[in-house]
């Protein structure tokens, strides 16, 4: 591939598909997600698109790899470990090893960018006790979807 | 460090440092390096965010790593490889190994993602040859910066 991907038009490039997020589940809405950069050449960590739109939101999920995520088309909203946070254009987060995590979209698309290495585990989804844990904290509860 | 790090000016970020771009040299000019993620929690690779002032200019180097850069403050302009790519804002720049490389900023200020593995090893400059080679091309020799 070229050493310039132009984006053609916003928040789409050259040769970069726009994928399902995951495959069809009911735990996660209007996002999709886009692999700007896939490792190789040595390198061993990816670079994710991912888009929420006005109303969609991630799947809430935990896992041992980590995230580093930066907001580029936002505002958004994100829960991660304990709390709800409001996210502006630019804001990072980082989402540690087994952190329940879950992106939300506001009344506009919430783009942002993820960091993972290549090679990660996949993803938990909460069961019946993590989440009534979760829903202990009404701003929690009022937060997440399934 | 908190999960939520936030802009608190134009790509400026609490608790992130703005860091000289590389130890003094007359190679570079008007660059500074902010390290947004520096792996961590597993996490084998660093996300971080170099911004060129109007006049200024990366080194020219190549080494063994390979970078991942997207454009998140633009327009700027970048040498690689065998051409020199004009780049907007959110455009993606592969940057192969081995691969010589330099970007400068135009008449505003110029900001990029470069995304890289933390274990990499050291640039190398190019000598009295390779910089001949380089210049062969008047395209390239009006565009690098020694």
């Amino acid at each position: 591939m070229s050493a310039h991907i132009r984006q053609t038009s916003p928040f789409r490039w050259e040769g970069v598909k726009v994928s399902p997020y995951k495959a069809d589940g009911p735990h996660f809405a209007g996002i999709t997600r886009q692999l700007l950069f896939d490792g190789g050449n040595g390198l061993g960590c990816q670079l994710r698109y991912f888009e929420i739109e006005p109303g969609g939101y991630s799947s809430l999920e935990r896992h041992h790899h980590a995230h580093a995520i930066m907001v580029v088309r936002g505002p958004g909203r994100a829960f991660v470990g304990d709390r709800v946070a409001e996210l502006s254009m630019n804001d990072l987060v980082r989402v540690p090893p087994l952190t329940w995590h879950q992106f939300r979209a506001g009344d506009a698309p919430f783009g942002f960018l993820c960091m993972v290495d290549c090679g990660r585990d996949i993803p938990e989804r909460p069961n019946a006790a993590a989440l009534a844990a979760l829903r202990a904290d009404p701003a929690v509860a009022g937060f997440i979807r399934v």
